[in-house]
């Protein structure tokens, strides 16, 4: 049995996001990798991902791994999966590794980025993959509010669905404002990620750099460990899972 | 009667092209755009763009007028343009000028990129805007190529659709090719083009990149004025019109 690892990229636009489930109204990734890879060995097997991306979210380096028996070598079974899958999903890397890999237990820190499109007008070709800000967020006051956040804390006031037992606890070991030519992305890496955290981190960091929300008001918020204190999260067209380290 | 020119951005993918054709089986840009005038103002009158643009291709700098008797002011008309217009449609600049002013026959250069991704393997976020190539192709000989084809020529062999009779001399002012983060960017700009002509010279371009066609035969396939000479035309989903000189 070989133990195969794939970094896979995917525009989240069309999927019910990565898990596979019995009762989605849109495909999910999950299904259709593992249908290519059902197709091309033979054997339809589960492809376990880092972590479940939600409906809409993109992927530039998801990780996921899958047992076989199939012999075909690395290289062509990478080239076979990309002819098999559909347009808007692609493997970028396959190798085997060894057996006691897993994508999910394995993973050490993810990193995922939230894109803005900033600019007067909204921009056909971004649509589907940023968030159209008319004008500029006070970038400083986004860079303050996000040192506040950094560090090991529970979470909780940014997560959606948790159950009270759940463990909302989590190591954010960075998040940055980066400029791109065209607006700007919040980079997000932690040891793991709660249900919308990202997007409702995000959503705090605008409305703080929109001077919606007092920077003075971050801690509270994040103290509060309470939903209902914390700017709605953003949507889920701007969010890519951009890297997992193991 | 107020004359007002529009500069606007399309992905093209939805679209049978620029012009309004009475049994496209997608609409078309022309339509949407009457349509959102026509919903806006009250009176739907035609809009001219600076040219067509075929099935699939793209705009970030296409020029249009239109003549209106509305008095709405310019800057409410834009907004209200973006949010009458589908998503893939946007005015990015809306202003009124000389009743002389025509989008068309006013129009002095041309400028479009086709775009080309250059990696291992296809790129799920970029599939709808360049063409996928899997090897870098010889950039050097491709700026070689171009050199032979900028001045004023006959380009009836790159051109599909052409009469015996029309004119199919054009002043191909630049022909350059620009790096990008990921690819390329072969930049054409002319007095006018021709049906098809950036998509054909860049195939061109391509093949003698790939070292599929000679440089010493590129003069030969211009003087030929026969499209059979030439190679196929490049894919649409790769084309932009980049800006329109008065």
């Amino acid at each position: 049995m070989r133990t195969l690892k794939l970094i896979l990229a995917y525009d989240g636009g069309a999927y019910s996001g990565w898990q596979r489930q019995p009762q989605a109204d849109r495909p999910t990734v999950q299904r259709v990798v593992e249908d290519a890879v059902g197709a091309i060995t033979g054997v339809a097997g589960p492809v376990y991902a880092s972590g479940r991306t939600d409906a809409g979210v993109h992927a530039l380096g998801q990780v996921a791994h899958l047992h076989t028996e199939s012999a075909i070598p690395a290289g062509s079974l990478l080239r076979a999966l990309n002819a098999t899958l559909p347009a808007d999903v692609a493997v970028f890397a396959l190798d085997e590794v060894d057996g006691e890999f897993h994508a999910r237990f394995g993973a050490r820190r993810k990193t995922y980025f939230y894109q803005c499109h900033v600019g007067p007008e909204r921009h056909p070709l971004w649509r589907r993959y940023a968030l159209h800000l008319r004008h500029w967020p006070d970038l400083e006051r986004i860079r303050q509010a996000a040192g506040l956040l950094v560090g090991r804390h529970d979470f909780r006031s940014f997560v959606t669905d948790s159950a009270e037992r759940d463990d909302t606890v989590r190591g954010l070991a960075a998040l940055r404002v980066i400029r791109t030519a065209h607006g700007f992305r919040i980079f997000a890496t932690a040891d793991g990620f709660l249900r919308h955290m990202v997007r409702s981190l995000s959503g705090l960091l605008l409305k703080v750099g929109q001077g919606q929300e007092e920077l003075s008001r971050v801690p509270a918020i994040l103290a509060a460990r309470d939903r209902c204190e914390a700017p709605a999260a953003l949507p889920p067209h701007g969010l890519f899972l951009w890297k997992v380290d193991y």
